[in-house]
């Protein structure tokens, strides 16, 4: 191996799979480079920390997740309705990696927020931009449907940020009981924590 | 010091700043004893690892953290209003925190929850009944507001469920902005969830 032009990609790999089952101060280098198949000059080669490792696996996290949101988000569906798949999709997600490695691994964004993000300004930085991004993105929605009267916020940002904040909650306990199913609270408490009227779900397809 | 009577106090006391701070797998034994002030042989006469100390700092922590919720939440006030005296009272005990240490080190059981859960199953287990223990004080409360006509649930578990999902997810953002004022959206975020007539607070203490 040594500093072939995959070597970046293969610790960005090695370090995901090793965070989302055990965190980040469990790891070190040495063991990260030995998943990856690389040796450890490699990685000083790529990365001069364990912590930048941190923050591209966060960007590329993000980057791969954000896809998925836009899908979800940004489409022709009723507003409510593109949120109802952002829930069914983080629950598919979530399940798929359930039966990969056994156990719910959670959403690696909270997961290094409750660990890390009081310990290291970068990390603590770069999951507040990705937060905020989601809450940017859930606050289109909530906007568009309060345009169309579906529901009846008075401060969109903050009610996107409780919808993110029961994301977050519900993801906790599908982590805690191992069990994806926690996610299916999210449609109705979505609803309620807007004050929405229940879309026509029969109606629409998506 | 040695294995005095009360080498155990200052080891989980010790043990317990530590891990709010930086987490469980970034700890060591040594460390912990350093900080408690006793010798690295006195900890395996009490503990027989450091993971069976986790499980007594969990239920020393629960312990003390329980007598806040009993008193919120079993008096003579208003049930609703018993939710948001715990918010308050959460809210009070973050900032508490974060004057004394610099920064919201958040809930220490979710903390756990998010970075222990999927990992070892006897940490699971506790950290399942603390939560389990919190739904349930939460549900008395719904139920009796239910009874009184204050809430139209139809599931007071799942609500229950939902209210301290959105606890645990408002605290994490107060922990990743290191700001405890995330936590006042959660009296009407919990109105919201367990679509409740809001009560007159002018007309009512506690």
């Amino acid at each position: 191996m040594g500093r072939t032009s995959d070597a970046r990609e293969k610790i960005l790999t090695a370090a995901q799979s090793l965070i989302e089952l055990r965190g980040y101060s469990a790891l070190g280098v040495a063991e990260i480079c030995k998943a990856a198949g690389v040796p450890k000059g490699s990685f000083y080669y790529f990365f001069e920390s364990k912590e930048a490792l941190a923050l591209a696996v966060l960007d590329e996290h993000w980057a791969a997740q954000r896809g998925g949101w836009v899908r979800a988000l940004q489409n022709e569906a009723e507003p409510l309705l593109r949120l109802r798949r952002l829930f069914e999709e983080t629950e598919a997600d979530l399940r798929t990696g359930q039966q990969s490695c056994g156990t719910v691994s959670g959403c690696m964004f909270g997961n290094l927020t409750l660990e890390l993000s009081n310990q290291t300004e970068p990390i603590r930085e770069r999951l507040q931009q990705i937060f905020e991004a989601q809450v940017d993105m859930v606050e289109k929605v909530v906007t568009e449907a309060r345009q169309r009267g579906d529901v009846t916020v008075g401060d969109t940002r903050e009610a996107a940020r409780s919808v993110v904040a029961q994301l977050e909650g519900q993801v906790l306990f599908a982590k805690l009981y191992n069990n994806t199913q926690h996610l299916e609270a999210l449609w109705d408490n979505c609803l309620s924590l807007l004050s929405a009227r229940r879309p026509d779900v029969a109606a629409v397809s998506y």
